[in-house]
Parts: structure tokens; sequence; C-alpha cells
């Protein structure tokens, strides 16, 4: 079966207490653009990551609020950062590395970024189609003159969903894929 | 089988004739330390790479020497600087993006940026054992939390060669591959 990917770059999900300290008492995220994941979309609002070893300017909040702050970074962005966040499912911040998020009126520094695990969006009724279950392991192959397969690609259901595989930008980078570019899945 | 895996960061190949116009005339490259490839050494020399849309500082020369002038950089590199490099063997120039190298001395504007394709580089003694052939293409299994597979790794032999697989650090940061890891190569 075919699926869409959606490329990941990095991203900021605050809380509410750290939306005020970053920007302002009273602040709220204003809409840029919605995602492909229904209720989900890119703030007009960005930050700067610091951490031992370098800064990245203009990283783009993505709304809504969430209750944990969470910094989603590739390792190619670890590295001049200087840290080394783990991979992790989105909401998971065991063992999270520690980052400092700068915003216009203030800064926060928290236990709080991961490398995201390669996943995919579906529905229960895309899961029923397909043969695969909530949680699972599935794999994406990847054709073209830099392709190969993505292993441990994590399956999360929701009625709420887009059926859409997400990749960082070191995997996107690596394959030669592009945002919205089909790729093969594959059930183990 | 498995192999040792050398990730290779951006770098730069640079002719007698374009060293001279970067450093100066009568200008040697100065070995700062060897690299796995017999023969083959990273030099002290850096130079910046400049493209429409951006700078990327320190990168480093490659020593020897080589007959033309050639750039080797990832697709996030590529993206930084805002050209779109073609996915070449080393040496091979066809179509290479135009870029600009800027030295101490002087700089140089040339078609010579390239993204290298995947490659082992192996004795003929090791094809022999493993059984593989001079330019066919093998592929990379990856373990880990990002594992997979890399294919379309092109086989380069020479009996002037250390057995090993190079990725570029897209690749490698996409997989958690660290510089010297250990991975299993299969053949098709």
């Amino acid at each position: 079966m075919m699926i869409r990917i959606g490329v990941s770059a990095r991203h900021v999900h605050v809380s509410d207490e750290d939306l005020r300290i970053l920007f302002g008492d009273g602040y709220k995220l204003t809409k840029k653009v919605d995602l492909s994941q229904p209720g989900q979309y890119a703030c007009n609002e960005q930050v700067v990551l610091e951490g031992p070893k370098g800064v990245i300017q203009k990283v783009r909040i993505l709304g809504p609020e969430r209750d944990k702050t969470q910094v989603e970074i590739s390792r190619t962005d670890s590295f001049v950062l200087g840290i080394t966040p783990p991979v992790r499912n989105s909401g998971d911040l065991e063992d999270a590395a520690e980052i400092t998020i700068i915003g216009p009126k203030g800064k926060i520094t928290k236990n709080a970024a991961i490398i995201a695990t390669r996943h995919i969006h579906a529905t229960s009724m895309d899961a029923k189609k397909y043969g695969f279950k909530d949680k699972e392991f599935v794999s994406i192959v990847v054709k073209g003159e830099k392709g190969g397969i993505l292993e441990n690609v994590y399956v999360r259901i929701s009625d709420k969903f887009s059926f859409e595989a997400h990749l960082d930008t070191d995997d996107a980078n690596a394959f030669l894929i592009n945002n919205e570019d089909m790729a093969e899945l594959i059930i183990k």
C-alpha cells in the first residue's frame, strides 16, 4: 500500500504556562497555516533553541498548546546544539535532553528535547483496510538514487488522524524525500 | 558480512590550479590527519562554501590534490546553500551544481558540487571473499531505533583501498550511525 510522507522540520509544542513565559502574560498562539493532521497548525510564533554548543534560530511553534512543552529536532540539529536527545514517541519525555527555549519575553530551560520516532498516523478504518494494529512497527520503502527501507515506523491510530507517515528532515534528506511524496508501506 | 562505516562530512577536493587561486601561488596542502583510505588525508586548510541562499563556514579540504575540484555536500547542506546538486560517484561531475568556494587569497565559482553516491571501498581480495563485483550495487543493513536498509551502495574495487562503506552525514544521522560503527553488508 502507498502512504503520503509528511516531512517534519524541527518544531516546538508549548504548554500554556511556558507560552506565557516565552511570549508574555495572556499571549495566545496565532495560526499561520493548517497542517495535514486535523486540528494541528503551524503558528506565526517562532523561538530560538539554545544548547551548550550552539543555537538554532527561527524554530516554529506548532499549535494548539499541549500539556507539556516538547522540542522535536533531528540528530543533525542535536550536533549543532551539543545535546543528545533520545528517540521518543511524541508525548514521551522520559530522559528528554535539556534545552533552552528563548522567546521575545523570556526563556525556559527544561528536559524537553527529543528526536521523534518515525511514525504513521492512521484511522481505525485505515488499520482495518490495510491490516495493521495500533502501536505496532511497520516499514517504509523508498525508491530512488538514495532509496532503501526505513524500519521501526510506529503506528498511531486515532479517528482524528489523516493517513500519513511522518519522518524527520534527516530521514527525508538521506532518502531524497520531499514533503507529500508517496512511498510504500510494508507490514512485517 | 560486516563492514566498517566511515561517515563523510562535507568536504572539498581541489586541483593544483584552484588551490593556487584559493590559497595563493605556490601554496601546498598540509596534512592534519590521515584518513582510513590509504594515501588520503584531511588537511589543515579550510574554505567557505557559498550558494545563492547561504554560506557554510570551515569546510575541510581533503588531500592530496586531484585533477578536478569537487565539493561533496549533503542534501541538508544543499538546502542551506540553495543549490541542487546531483547524486554522483566521486570524479563524475556531470551536471554538478554551481558553487562558490572562498579561500583566504581568492575565490572560484564552478560546477563542482555533488551529493556523493553511497559507496564501499574494497580490494579484489574482499570482492572475491564476499562475492561482489566492481561497480555493482549492494545494500547496508543498520540496526537500532532508527534502523533500516540503505540501498544503491556502489562498489568500488582497488587494491589501494581499505574495506569500508562511506555514507554522508544525512544517511548517518537518519540512522543514528557513528563513524567506525559496523553494519551488515548484503549483496542482491
